[in-house]
């Protein structure tokens, strides 16, 4: 089964928003067995809408599309469906009653816009929609399914887990699509490549192997769809296992998660706590580890520490320290992290100070330059990174570097006991 | 001029990564006065990448392409458009040199694949990619433009500011595209709409208004496009202030800005600093913040305080509130922003407690119930909120409430005056 996704919205166009319900929407059919062959981002305007919807026809057996179901004018989504199908409009009693449980709820009055969100092409079923007041349709044409959602993050996450899976499941039988990803660090995508060569000669057709490299990580995507779940496991695995055992101290974990998700498995499956000082990622490095749940088992928290003050009254770093290397130095870093462990009591701890720019660089140290130090109880280390010119970057990769260190160093102290 | 972009890669199709970079250049080709059309996701497939070319060919008149130039085996894009146009392949001596110059400078050997990055279609020109290894491709016919840059965001960001859109400056006359943003936050949609119906039946055709919801905030933006650039904006703009004098104290902000950035530019106009104190959001509202270049003169830093050991030892919150009426809680959330407010010596603080879930929740206190508090010298004000039951929504919606907070603090803190 063949599934295209169709975004809807000038706002995705002008790049006011990025479109994520299509990552989303694609992971979620993809994890079903529903390949998706193709997302198209398309403006609020009829003619182009029709066009969309037309080609993609063609070419998917599932249509699923996302946005312009909001009650304001630029909203033209169900209308475009109604004359693509050579529908009237009809008020749906179900949909009308929901939207006027959540306006009497909130206790909030009914606005005419309202009442007409009820307003949907007559041949169409509506779906449920429990977290918001535009209706979910779902329509049928020649074996095809087309179905419209709002494009509300959450309201489309539900409505996708919740109704439109389950029925598409009930209705056909797919089948298995199984990724196995393999995390590397420390390894550009072609040395990887040279590495493996005989053995990404030797896949067999039905099985596919990509490179995505970021950051300095490469994933190593191995993937397979087929009937047999089981045996497609094993295929995949196979290869998978004669790849991993092939690059060693490359591979960072054979699942498909993120670098602060496989630290938080390792030092929580050895009962360590981690905090964090945090200069230049400014709370993004402990977001990254606080996004994932159960995280508070490991992190116990820490602190970002803009100014020198903080750095001074939060960690103990010496104003002399500061003073005579600097803020973005081996020595500041150094004590930021020995700081962290003694005022926060934690295993580990991680430091990062650094210029994220545009601002801020000193003669010998341009934007870009960040120092990461981890410590525990036996050590500290510390280690130069030189980033880009552009702050978003630097920080992320600050945060990627800052884990890779924290994983490797997990690792070696492994090695020594 | 028509624009469109096509991001080529089996991962955004299978949901592994959200494909950010179609809307970042959407965003600097309409900035240039160059409308995109449509945005397509394709795979790495011959046939289909050759099926998306010719359509979006039939449609637009330059046509930007990402992903697929890597240096492994599933990297076809630069095949596949020799393909498309007829042409064969030719080792470009430039190419190679800038490879070779970057491998000996990492000290690395280069590989045959490495050698083959300098290959290219023989009838188009390369555009120096300064950043990295795989060439960026532009190509003409009948009048129309397609270039192929990396899928490595970076990559792609430069060659677009210093290289592609320089050019198509140069050649072509474009329009002005206006757009004019306004953030609204505490009415909802239908309700704003309701408000200024009168203004956005009066609107001229050449103005498009829509309505961007998001998380309790609402942008309105108005859009125009011409020749004359006074003349546009001076139209867009006389809608605009009808809007904002009709919304009153809903607007927040009447530029196209972050909720966290409305407030750096309040505080740092009145000289004000900020820290926080940070639980159920993990370093996220640190992050929001500290990703704003210049921050530094309001934001202090803060902590995140995910233990009960941190949130006493680093803020003070006393424990026998923490026993008596737990984390999550008016009591101890005042205590947390009081306290940040001490130890981090700041004008304002802002702290916030909640439970993002999916665990964690306690009798009364269901995932999604998080409490906010901002304090100032005179006043500490706590608010609860209830959200959903998303961890990842829980934690977003908690930093938009508590930068809505401070916004709205503020004002009243100005009026005081």
């Amino acid at each position: 089964m063949l599934a295209e996704i169709i975004t809807i919205g000038d706002e995705i166009l002008i790049g006011q928003i990025v479109d994520t319900n299509s990552a989303w929407m694609a992971k979620a059919l993809n994890q079903a067995g529903i390949k998706v062959k193709q997302i198209t981002s398309v403006s609020d305007d009829e003619s182009h809408i029709l066009d969309a919807l037309a080609l993609t026809e063609n070419r998917a057996d599932l249509i699923l599309m996302t946005g312009g179901l909001g009650p304001t004018k630029d909203d033209i989504t169900k209308f475009t469906l109604a004359k693509y199908f050579g529908m009237g409009m009809r008020n749906d009693p179900a949909v009308l009653k929901h939207v006027t449980e959540i306006f009497s709820k909130n206790g909030r009055p009914m606005l005419e816009a309202n009442i007409r969100q009820a307003d949907v092409p007559d041949g169409c079923t509506v779906v449920p929609n429990l977290n918001g007041t535009a209706p979910c349709m779902w329509f049928e044409r020649n074996g095809k399914i087309f179905v419209s959602m709002p494009g509300v993050p959450f309201e489309m996450m539900y409505l996708m887990d919740e109704e439109i899976i389950p029925r598409i499941k009930q209705r056909f039988e797919l089948p298995f699509i199984y990724h196995k990803t393999i995390l590397t660090a420390g390894l550009g995508e072609s040395f990887l490549a040279q590495r493996i060569e005989d053995i990404e000669d030797s896949l067999p057709e039905t099985i596919k192997l990509a490179y995505l490299p970021k950051l300095g990580q490469v994933r190593l995507r191995l993937s397979s769809s087929g009937k047999d779940e089981q045996q497609l496991q094993q295929n995949v695995n196979l290869y998978a296992n004669l790849i991993t055992d092939r690059l060693g101290a490359y591979v960072v974990s054979d699942d498909d998660i993120d670098l602060e998700k496989v630290m938080l498995n390792i030092m929580d499956q050895k009962g360590l706590t981690l905090s964090a000082a945090e200069s230049c990622t400014g709370g993004y490095l402990s977001h990254l580890i606080t996004r994932h749940p159960g995280c508070s088992s490991v992190f116990a928290g820490g602190a970002v520490v803009y100014s020198y003050e903080l750095k001074e009254s939060v960690l103990g770093v010496k104003p002399q320290t500061l003073e005579a290397y600097g803020a973005v130095s081996e020595e500041t870093v150094k004590e930021m992290a020995l700081g962290a462990l003694k005022h926060f009591k934690t295993d580990y701890s991680v430091a990062v100070s650094g210029i994220a720019g545009p601002g801020g660089e000193t003669p010998g140290k341009p934007v870009g330059t960040v120092w990461v130090a981890v410590a525990n109880r036996n050590r500290v280390v510390a280690k130069l990174h030189h980033f880009s010119n552009k702050r978003a970057q630097n920080i992320e990769r600050s945060a990627a570097a800052a884990l890779t260190m924290i994983v490797n160093l997990l690792k070696e102290d492994e090695e020594l006991v």
